[in-house]
């Protein structure tokens, strides 16, 4: 990544990339953002902006070539190199992610699992074995590991997120319902389900009793 | 909900919730809104004005009663009647969230599961048996389903979102990687895992380049 890319820029670009798969799949050679934006519902002058930060230049009245638009925007997300992942916390959702294929299309694939409670270590949920957590630092040192998928319960996340830091970990997905406190160098998504039920609900009942419009937007 | 509670607001209860049933399990019968604000990192003013919206009133000195504030806490998300939700799309994604247990514990049930491929038909996972989408609409109107969560591929996800809204459904979780064009008073809340982990892809790179810092923040 040459520049900042502006995070609703980056948000964006898993939806091109969609569509262009699409699209080449479809025998297309050449695409405009003047097509992306009219088949994703977005403003082109946007569009356009966002393209730019690919580094490819599209040609007055032909538009992208397809193939290299696609390969500079997986590139720029970094989803050509398949990034290697740990899993901690072999729990219900641990477990559902564990089996999530899905992953692997955009280039992140759990190679390990590990989880406190030795009664489950040793069982296999998909291809993995789960592991106990005190092999961690070594499989993330000898492996070289730079993302983890926190999947604790929220009580064990903080302790958790600073061993994974203390063993090497570069970037962590935290899907335990709590805030990190981590150093700043450190790279944090968070993915609460509890929170995006807490807010269908409440949208679902406003629409029920018909008071108010609650805000119906993606956020 | 008697008043339009902001979604800021919405997204914080279920953490306060887990809190206060933690302190709850401690024996604690009483707690203030700068206890909690202490606990989550917030400000106290900000918690006060929350709370507010349970309808409940804490008293000076003492802070409020634990029992009535998780019940109003609870109450305001409709937590507490256990809500059942179908399924649509029992693929990899939808096959992970049949099997995630964790659902429960915030009033969401999963009931039954479908998808259009007759190949998986009949195959159980967790305790639910794939049925046929064929046999939705009378499902969800013989058991008077409000909730779907949609689990198909992105380019199912409108002509399914607009058949659930044909069969009655009045919110949709969203998990396909797709924006959805929905009548207004449809609530719909979409999760997607390809966009959350395309930002902390980006995050990990921009760190690791160190060039610029990306905002760090949840959104």
């Amino acid at each position: 990544m040459k520049h900042k890319i502006p995070i609703p820029t980056i948000k964006r670009f898993p939806s091109y990339i969609r569509y262009i798969k699409q699209y080449k799949e479809n025998g297309v050679k050449n695409v405009s953002a003047t097509i992306l934006a009219n088949d994703l519902r977005l403003n082109p002058i946007q569009v356009r902006k966002d393209l730019a930060f690919s580094g490819i230049e599209g040609k007055p009245k032909v538009g992208f070539d397809i193939d290299q638009l696609l390969d500079a925007l997986i590139d720029t997300l970094g989803w050509n190199n398949s990034t290697d992942a740990v899993l901690i916390g072999a729990g219900n959702l641990g477990s559902a992610l564990m089996g999530y294929k899905g992953f692997e299309n955009y280039g992140l694939r759990i190679v390990a699992a590990f989880d406190k409670k030795e009664d489950i270590v040793g069982k296999t949920i998909g291809n993995l074995e789960i592991q106990s957590l005190t092999k961690l630092e070594e499989y993330i040192l000898l492996n070289g590991i730079g993302i983890a998928i926190l999947t604790v319960p929220a009580s064990q996340a903080q302790p958790t997120a600073e061993l994974l830091v203390k063993c090497g970990i570069q970037a962590i997905w935290n899907f335990a319902p709590k805030d990190l406190s981590l150093p700043e160098n450190i790279a944090v998504q968070r993915t609460d389900l509890a929170t995006q039920f807490a807010v269908l609900s409440a949208k679902l009942r406003s629409n029920l009793i018909k008071e108010t419009k609650v805000d119906n937007s993606d956020w």
